[in-house]
């Protein structure tokens, strides 16, 4: 039996929660739609809800109609549907593991690939795992040739030691080589592209390093404040929600050295090596290289303490001891109630060495910046110096762009989660996270965590909901006369 | 009194003839109307035919309705008339040259700046050299503080022996100083900008030498035929007519070192030195590395004789002997007759040195190139390798590509001979060639001019009107695994 057609069935634990309704589900049907999932495949649905296989499909299709309506127009929805099967339980009850694992065999009737997919809050990701591995339901197979794999959303863990604590966990149970964590940021074809931009390019790669790169800036910024999570929020802050996960990955990819092939740990060795190089901060650094700070009006969001310290906003310079990058400084950010919703990665190069071209004065030597967009505009821009027609020899910048939405159609950019749900079910694991990189990812940003609760803390400073963030991270960069650019926005916001 | 006051008298010898209609009235009109020309101007217009003044302004403005009638919307014409003067005259005959001395001085009334420009056929670059030194015509002075310059056309000698015999006339009379080569190409806006692109920005200098760069690739292509220039061009061939002057300054612009300052002389000393390391060819290196090529139906032309051995097509490869370009070949075509006008240069990239990509069999693994286009439509392309958006990592192949048109507006950007006329009378020789710049670039022709006329000749082959060139060529670059491109026209032509 070729693993093609061997029968494959889709766990989805937490199946009545929102990912499942807004990523999960209209991404299953988009890789049916193209004829990418196994010709015997199943979903079934866990949840503690007493839904039915047909009440299951239905919440999906309304789903659908409210989130995705285009895609309905395929009209291959109730061919999908018939894949979809549900099955009430309680995640943290032993016995209804039983209930799940003879409900998946009968639909089954034989030897069968499983993914079991936790879509739950990350307080359940410890007992599943425990309790999959209790019930014997992730043992593989060679003979016949069936693969149990788990993929495990985000947060992994909420410090070093806790995720620490889950990785002991899962390994208990699992092989590395079964575990899948989700990081969305890393399926963005902008930061796969990155990987193609670096190592198939012979323009890029020999000037990555020290001796023309001044700095790397990394921006994650979000419009919307915390809205309904501010409970939770309040107890992560932005460094835990998106710093340890997001930016640590597009750091990871921007600055990691070739990997010898595309294999998923070819990939992951060098990411890790990459994060555990990061300069370890002291205190001291901390307080002088971080900037912490909180929207206006955040204290009185519901479910937020009034006297919260918690920062919605962060902006980091790091460094990374290697050969590669030593002196270089990352200057990182990202907060919410911010003015646009944008992800990108600013490449700086440096100051041309001799400049022999006349600029009016009092103005900066432009220097050439490479700027990768995650969102909203996937795509990248090249900014160079040109000479005005005339002549006289003035400099002009101008930007040399990319967008994969004019030249590839939007069809053709699959959704992050379809990316991911392929890539899990296809066994490959490059575009998630391995333990090891969780851990150093955890490791630069746990000293922080800490200092942050200490007398060495940066002091909280505000922002108004709708700017750049506060006036502290400007400083950051501009003590060095440096800048933070909005390289994929456009020229208008740079105020030039 | 400052030298924006002096007067400024430009004098046109071959004034009836087709440049001076074409260009340089146009040239001058159009920087009379941008406010860039003197307040005290004058243009004398010389040559035998017995025109008056008006009868000069006539013609001029009937050549501008012809060529130029958008220009004359500006409706300025009448008040930049009046600057315009004729006086007859033979160039060969010394009491000419006292009546058109006299003509000035009436016209100047007093001190003022001359600049004589050599419209004329290239046999008569020589005794109107020496005339206006016997005549004492260009003497300058400090005091008053009066310049006298030369603009001398092309071609400058049509071999080594009689540029250096020219240069040595040239500089018997006058300064280098006072001395404006023509080589209009040097004024198009994109190889100014070559300066520029190299060497304001710090993202391509690091990759421009050996290391990174396969080859370089220079076309200038020409749709026309001889057409009613058969006569001269029998005599001349391509090899005079388009490498010794556009390909060689051109093939100097992309290789030279950067220059300290962008002085004309550090510029044009860097030229020199790029020029002077092209490693000599010996006759048996003729044979194989380059190529000479006739149109199907030349030797049928009017003027040419039916045996004709003379190329109407050449490309070669050469070689700069230092360290900087050491082993990368330059390959270099010109030709009349071909598929379309077209001036562009390819620098080609390495490929990767460490292929991780799957691309599909039997496929070359792409490499980078940029192409600067002269024309039809200046500007330049970065071709570079994007991953293909879906889960699988193929490459894809794209352009980023700037156009001047595209961002400043045409009106701005100033004619060749409108840039050059500009700069010669403010004094900038940068756009214009040195005398040992020309014996450089003889000293790279004359051998290849000799050796097609001896035993070791390349066989003549012919291509048909209308193609890109000879089978030849493409087997030139062929037998290293290398081809032509077009990367300045729509990828189409490519045959991809």
């Amino acid at each position: 039996m070729s693993e093609s057609s061997t029968p494959t069935t889709m766990v989805i634990f937490g199946a009545t929660g929102d990912l499942t309704q807004r990523k999960l589900i209209p991404g299953l049907f988009s890789l049916f739609c193209k004829g990418f999932l196994p010709e015997q495949f199943a979903v079934v649905g866990f949840s503690r809800t007493e839904w039915s296989s047909d009440e299951f499909r239905e919440q999906m299709l309304a789903g659908m109609k409210a989130l995705a309506p285009e895609m309905l127009n395929k009209k291959a929805w109730p061919d999908f549907a018939r894949h979809l099967h549900y099955t009430p339980g309680n995640a943290t009850k032993a016995e209804d593991y039983a209930t799940l694992q003879t409900f998946l065999t009968e639909l089954e009737g034989g030897a069968a690939n499983r993914l079991y997919y936790l879509a739950t809050a990350p307080n359940f990701f410890e007992p599943i795992v425990t309790q999959l591995g209790q019930a014997g339901m992730v043992a593989e197979s060679i003979e016949p040739a069936v693969w149990r794999r788990v993929v495990i959303e985000k947060p992994f863990g909420h410090d070093l030691a806790s995720a620490q604590a889950l990785n002991q966990i899962v390994h208990n149970v699992l092989d590395e080589h079964q575990v899948y964590r989700i990081d969305h940021y890393l399926a963005k074809e902008t930061v796969q592209n990155l990987l193609v931009f670096r190592f198939a390019n012979t323009m890029f790669e020999p000037i990555w390093n020290r001796n023309y790169i001044d700095h790397v800036q990394i921006t994650v910024a979000e419009a919307v404040d915390v809205g309904h999570r501010a409970g939770y929020y309040d107890q992560s802050g932005v460094l835990r929600d998106m710093f340890q996960n997001h930016l640590m990955q597009l750091l990871a990819f921007v600055s990691m050295e070739p990997p010898t092939s595309l294999q998923a740990d070819a990939i992951r060795d060098e990411k890790v090596k990459a994060l555990r190089a990061i300069r370890p901060l002291s205190p001291a650094e901390i307080a002088r290289h971080t900037i912490r700070a909180q929207y206006e009006g955040y204290s009185t969001a519901d479910g937020v303490a009034a006297d919260s310290q918690t920062a919605t906003y962060a902006a980091l310079e790091l460094y990374i001891d290697n050969w590669r990058w030593q002196g270089v400084p990352f200057y990182l950010r990202s907060g919410k109630a911010m003015c646009t919703k944008t992800s990108q990665i600013i490449i700086q190069f440096k100051e041309p060495p001799h400049m022999m071209f006349t600029i009016p004065h009092d103005q900066p030597i432009p220097a050439n910046y490479l700027a990768f967009c995650l969102q909203p505009h996937e795509g990248f821009h090249q900014r160079i110096e040109l000479k005005e027609p005339g002549r006289e020899v003035k400099l002009r910048s101008i930007d040399m762009d990319f967008h994969y939405e004019e030249v590839f159609h939007p069809d053709h950019v699959p959704e992050a989660y379809e990316t991911l749900l392929h890539n899990a079910l296809d066994g490959d694991a490059t575009l998630f996270t391995r333990g090891d990189g969780i851990e150093a990812a955890w490791q630069v940003i746990d000293p922080i965590l800490d200092a942050w609760q200490s007398a060495a803390a940066p002091p909280l400073t505000t922002y108004k909901p709708g700017s750049w963030g506060p006036a502290a991270a400007d400083e950051l960069l501009g003590k060095n006369r440096r800048r933070w650019r909005h390289g994929c926005l456009d020229e208008a916001t740079e105020g030039k």
